[in-house]
């Protein structure tokens, strides 16, 4: 084994989002047993002028999603942001980690000097495929799942390091 | 460049102890700004059975130091856990950092097969190199530091992701 781009992103970002699932099945059965409505949760935030709970998740996939793309060359899969029940947001998940499932390793290993370049937000962003990788992509990813997992067990529901570390 | 577990573990985890130094130095000057003694800060945590601030910078070095040196086959070195100030959590992370840089990577390099065993709060943790770093190692930096940005943020701490990934 040899450690490469591919296996540094793609199988990380689908083990990440696998766990970001579960947890969330968390999140909807703790609604359930509590008899909160969902929406209660899926707009909860840490603090007022921070994003809420879907927003975590549809940018988690996102940075996945991108990151992946970017560093394969090819289209970046694009998703409508409407996500308003516990459903829609594993949905999400789920054609993610399909499109994620599809990247071959040859088209990830060996861009590690590959130029990256897009326009975003009214600003030109322009990367190196290694560091874009490494402190761009994964930390996008991690900082939006723990995000997402700090707004449910911040509102009580049972989750521990294990559910985000996963197997 | 090629991508190596070196480049993947140590100047990553510099770099996010770096901008975990800077988030805390804006908790600092928030709660003296507010006069808001910085115990409370330090205190706080998300969940009453959840970590508070100084346990996650705690945590965040240790995943950091413990990670590099099992990679590298030496002694972790140990840190007392009594910080009980701001200025303290800095001179932790210093130390981590300081360790950090110490390791050549060489030292790392082809450790992907290694096998990793020890015993640890009563039980036996296995593992193998490269999963040991991707799966383990980073997510738990990554998880910790983003617990602490996320104390603050909750408690009003002026920061944002810029700060959380850094330059």
């Amino acid at each position: 084994m040899t450690i490469s781009m591919y296996q540094s992103l793609v199988p990380v970002a689908i083990h990440n989002l696998k766990n970001l699932s579960a947890i969330l099945k968390k999140g909807e059965e703790f609604a359930k047993a509590k008899k909160i409505d969902e929406t209660v949760l899926i707009n909860s935030r840490l603090a007022c002028d921070m994003f809420p709970l879907t927003r975590q998740v549809q940018i988690a996939c996102d940075s996945a999603k991108a990151g992946t793309a970017r560093l394969a060359q090819i289209e970046i899969p694009s998703f409508e942001d409407n996500e308003t029940t516990f459903a829609q947001l594993q949905e999400r998940i789920t054609k993610t980690i399909n499109f994620l499932q599809s990247i071959k390793p040859e088209q990830i290993d060996g861009k590690e000097d590959l130029k990256i370049s897009y326009h975003q937000r009214n600003k030109d962003h322009n990367f190196i495929g290694q560091p874009y990788l490494l402190n761009y992509v994964l930390p996008n990813i991690y900082f939006h799942i723990t995000a997402a997992y700090a707004i449910l067990r911040h509102n009580g529901v049972e989750i521990g390091k294990k559910d985000f570390l996963g197997n």
